[in-house]
């Protein structure tokens, strides 16, 4: 036990931890480093940050302080860095490094981030970059770039181990002691027939829990899950929460391996999912907050003007019963309760569909089972909305033939809306439409719609 | 190499892959042998699949076929889909088990798996389950109640390595090949102290390049991250993604190690949180898909009535200027157009504000930035707006004053909406209410009133 007590005393729970949030007062220090050009001081913050808190740094800074930052750090930038920030903010960098220096940044990284660098740069630029790298680098980057965006081929890590099913325990062991250049971090190892296609896998505790004259094919792991390196990043990413997985091997259309994808990706990827899932309901691009406020204006633009045209489709419809409202003015101060409680009736369902949808927890088979949930919810919260507000709207203008008509209104608006909010994602789903985009424009128009043309509808018949 | 030859010719991407989604069809066959009653068949369709897997088909099924399928595989029901299953469908899963059943299924399960279901139970089945169990299990179980809902104490697997640092490489080594009782998969192996105190972290991989001879503490990772008990699940995913860990220690209030957290379990945490800020920004609960119509309808109810006071006050307004809409209908047709556009670009920046708080990329530093920004968007695409708007509804009406006030209710109320979609959610922060629930109702009141303030005091001050 002696042994123990000459360790180092090193801290138990972190006691100085790197700060959770990259607090605002120590970032300003940084950038008051940064405005009096005192690279030392930089130098001395950033150097002791994970590349995920460099990054962090970076985004948190002023365009300007970004340049700064980058040219004061120069080759000692960890390329990790560039991987991991914001595209916008990649942009901001990339323009002040050197190209040597972004040469060597590029050329420290692992293949899969340098790929996503060297995917975001404008064709001259990459050119010049590839010619810069070492020649096995440029041809694995070049090859890399074949691979469709969002696929597996794009995420995947060259680096891996791959080893005969013939070899024992101890000849892996032995080969991982003598072996230089093997990965930083790996989970699996892969096991290959003489044409190179994986036939097995085997988790390094698995390696470590037998002894040495055991032959690797008696203990991998069979079947082997491969997967296509064309397979969509999110497909691959479902199948690693549905199957556990910590690392998947990627074969070519021949079956041979051509590298791993790993679980720190895959978060990579459920992250960029959700993101995309929250802000294409609305109608917002990624990127968009480290975006200049010139280009956020054009991304948001488009959206704005579909919804003028869905909103002129409402002025449209209340135009039709001008003579009615210029008779009783009370149905321009209530009709757009009917129409807001459609419309937030709707997105809560909408937003269940969508999200099932990406949980594949929505499909074919209970999608009716769904739509007849959602049809009888809205249906008995149209009840209870009917009571309140056509009572309140009766009492108010002192007219119960008022509170019926908005009653009856608001009843037929949140049927609707329960249907219209399982019924449009699944039906743009069919059409190959991402739902999370579409959905909830059209489905206010309906709500809007529905919802001034049946209670003005019905007020032009039953009061006039 | 003649051994290669030997091997199983294992298929190379799973030549019958299991259904990526369960297919309708496949479905629809379990389905058909569970109301046949036809155990056999039930059983070999479930058999093969993942845990994960079983999940979804619960999950798809109906309540009855739920509760039909759990009877039929009894005590061969893997303990894990009880813990992959949405809570609704596990209520059901439960009311079908057996008492005995229940306590085989978790017993079987994971330490942080078991705690999880047990958690979920009322107290009396939850007594009734814990004295079914091994000591050993109950005495865990009852320490992992006593941590409060979303920390690492809940998401921590207890079962786990820890070596003292004196050990060799090949003390290791010859250490897991005696054990029998490991847990399933570990990446990490711990290193502690003589009072149980870990100190530092060794990968297996490094393990494996290592010589037998080395000693443990000379090639572990120090300083070790090590997370306390009590901390907040949120905020352990982010320390997961910023340093690229697969799994971390955590240590009580003495320092004691007490589990590990894998990525597995912190990616179940980032699916969750994200899931929670999708839906709460619309204003529904999780588990929503599942539960039955009523409790949905309850959920919901609350919401909508918040809903309801917010399209009040907006009625409010509007009545303000009844005799101004008696004289000027086109005043009614038109109002919506003021109020909705408002309401859609102050979603876009309110989502952006809110996923950025979330990824903490949205703090006090840069808030003032990214406020300015967005009333600059908001003024810019207000100006646009403001002459499409304007243009349209004086041609249409046939009258250029009514035009100017659109234009004019149209900027100012962008204006407003680019202010508050930052604004709200950062004051909400402040308050400790999370942003994604409240901001879109406070955030509507806000542009409808604006809209229809703007649109009609304009129009009574200039057009009358």
């Amino acid at each position: 036990m002696a042994d123990t007590q000459e360790l180092e005393p090193t801290p138990l729970v972190d006691e100085e931890p790197a700060p959770l949030v990259l607090s605002p007062e120590w970032i300003d220090q940084v950038s008051d480093a940064l405005n009096a050009g005192d690279a030392d001081a930089v130098q001395s913050y950033v150097d002791p940050l994970p590349p995920a808190d460099v990054a962090d740094l970076v985004e948190a800074l002023s365009s300007d302080e970004r340049a700064s930052l980058v040219r004061m750090l120069g080759d000692t930038l960890d390329g990790e860095v560039l991987a991991e920030v914001d595209g916008a903010v990649r942009d901001d960098m990339l323009d002040a490094l050197q190209p040597e220096e972004l040469a060597a940044a590029v050329a420290d990284m692992e293949s899969d981030d340098a790929l996503e660098v060297v995917a975001d740069l404008d064709p001259e630029q990459r050119e010049d970059l590839l010619s810069r790298l070492p020649e096995a680098d440029q041809v694995l980057l070049r090859q890399g770039l074949t691979y469709p965006e969002y696929t597996a081929g794009r995420l995947m890590q060259r680096d891996l181990l791959a080893i005969p099913g013939f070899w024992t325990v101890g000849d892996t062991i032995d080969f991982l002691r003598a072996s230089s250049d093997l990965p930083d971090d790996f989970y699996d190892i892969f096991v290959v027939d003489p044409r190179h296609q994986p036939i097995g896998q085997i988790a390094l505790s698995r390696i470590l829990r037998n002894k040495r004259p055991v032959q690797i094919s008696e203990i991998m792991e069979t079947p082997l899950i491969a997967f296509a390196v064309d397979m969509d990043q999110e497909d691959l990413a479902h199948e690693f929460r549905q199957k556990d997985l910590t690392s998947a091997p990627i074969v070519g259309d021949d079956g041979r391996l051509l590298g791993v994808v790993t679980i720190d990706d895959i978060v990579d990827v459920i992250d960029e999912e959700h993101e995309d899932d929250l802000l294409r309901m609305a109608g917002v691009s990624e990127g968009d907050l480290y975006e200049a406020a010139w280009d956020t204006t054009k991304a948001r633009f488009q959206w704005l003007l579909i919804n003028l045209g869905t909103a002129v489709l409402a002025s449209a419809v209340i135009s039709m019963f001008e003579a009615t409202i210029e008779q009783i003015v009370a149905l321009a101060v209530l009709m757009p309760i009917v129409a807001s409680m459609g419309g937030n009736a709707g997105t809560q369902t909408l937003t269940v569909a969508v999200r099932a949808m990406a949980m594949r927890q929505l499909n074919r088979r209970n999608a009716m089972r769904i739509v007849w949930k959602e049809v009888i919810v809205g249906g008995i919260n149209g009840l209870a909305f009917a009571v309140i507000a056509g009572g309140f709207a009766g009492l108010w203008f002192g007219d119960a033939m008022l509170g019926i008509v908005i009653a009856s209104a608001m009843i037929i608006n949140m049927v609707i809306a329960g249907f219209f909010g399982v019924a449009i994602p699944i039906s743009l789903d069919r059409f190959k439409i991402d739902p999370a985009i579409a959905s909830s424009v059209l489905l206010t128009t309906v709500t809007d719609v529905v919802g001034f043309f049946a209670f003005l509808g019905l007020a032009a018949l039953l009061l006039i």
